[in-house]
């Protein structure tokens, strides 16, 4: 399961060398992942209204390669396993001459909103991820 | 009434241009007034925990000079007038030259958070101005 | 002369208000006023490698309703007069129930990045808005 | 090698979970890693204008409990190995009470900024580092 996503990098993103901060990479993985969920029908913000949020449990990322002022960028998000307690996305984000720029994953857990705890994944998540994974 | 606030440039505040950009700013003044009003005993955490939030309702700010990374700057905030419907912090934003790098000002409102309407200035906030105000 | 751009609201744009925190309409002034540039052939990335940056000199903001997560702006940028030494754009920030959240003005300077002085409107760019201003 | 740094969480760095966005926890890695090398009288400052520039090759995250709005975070940064062709700083954050809400770590490489190419770790800052490595 793959999506694509592209986004044009902000002069404000920039840092006086002249590139993109390395901080907001991780920021370009949330909004590829969420335009991802929106895309198959689950807005992050409707899970958010469900109940569930989401929170951060792990993240990496290698850089290889800067990003620039004004570049689209493509960011290529995958999910390769069904989320039980986590779910995890994978990421690769190349500059318009297809250089890769960048790769990482990040790895979410589910919290029941007004509980505080950590829950499963919510069936409505699960049951459109299932019909998708292996396409 | 008068307080001094120090804030060292962050690298990731910077743009491409060499210097802070200029969004920043807008967000020193935010660190300057909490900062003032935690001095005072009325920290904004406890201003939201006791109901009221208090969103911006206008705000300028002139850019004279740059700021650079590494530099720490001196913002001074300034409350001149009690605040009644409405707050108005003014700021000058100094570098360790003593150069004045910026001028502006933000008026925020009082917001009920459970009813989301505007209120008059809470007693526990205009209290402790009052008595400080022509100091 | 006016341009609209549309602007997706991003999570991590967003505070602890539940809203976009008001330093982010002043970088969606940015985003729009470059999105208007590039239309009207003229990027600013361009006008940077041609030796000119635009430092903004003075810029306001009118915060009249919140923006909310997911939500698709609408940013309309104007251009009302010829830039001289400075250029002001003037903006208007709507929700997608086309709701006025904010509205505001941007004046930059143009500065050669060799010498570090101000200079005019460089011609390149003045003979572009010349013509399309009065549209 | 190891420092101790005190950052304090802004409001512009929550996001509408009510907590720090996890992309703050990169910045404060950078923040705590120049604070440190200040300490010890190479900042990063004076390494950019010697020609050196350090951008990220690699980082890691481990989210564990979230930081809040107007906590004094306290970032400890180890440094366990001599730089050769990459320096890695390990982090462990906590909260006011001692509770660890983040660990990670972050890999950058040195690059030439005139020449664009990587090189070794500059001398002015081995010899330092070696001084204290193991102290």
């Amino acid at each position: 399961m793959e999506h694509v996503t592209h986004i044009k990098v902000r002069y404000y993103e920039t840092d006086q060398m002249g590139v993109v901060h390395h901080s907001n990479y991780i920021r370009y993985f949330e909004i590829a992942r969420e335009e991802m969920m929106e895309h198959y029908g689950i807005p992050y913000k409707e899970t958010e209204s469900r109940g569930i949020i989401m929170p951060v449990h792990t993240l990496q990322c290698d850089y290889i390669h800067p990003a620039k002022y004004g570049e689209i960028l493509t960011v290529i998000t995958r999910l390769e396993e069904l989320p039980r307690s986590r779910i995890t996305f994978r990421y690769s984000i190349l500059n318009p001459s297809d250089v890769l720029l960048a790769k990482g994953f990040v790895t979410l857990a589910f919290v029941d909103s007004t509980r505080g705890v950590p829950v499963r994944a919510p069936l409505f998540l699960t049951e459109v991820l299932e019909k998708y994974l292996n396409l």
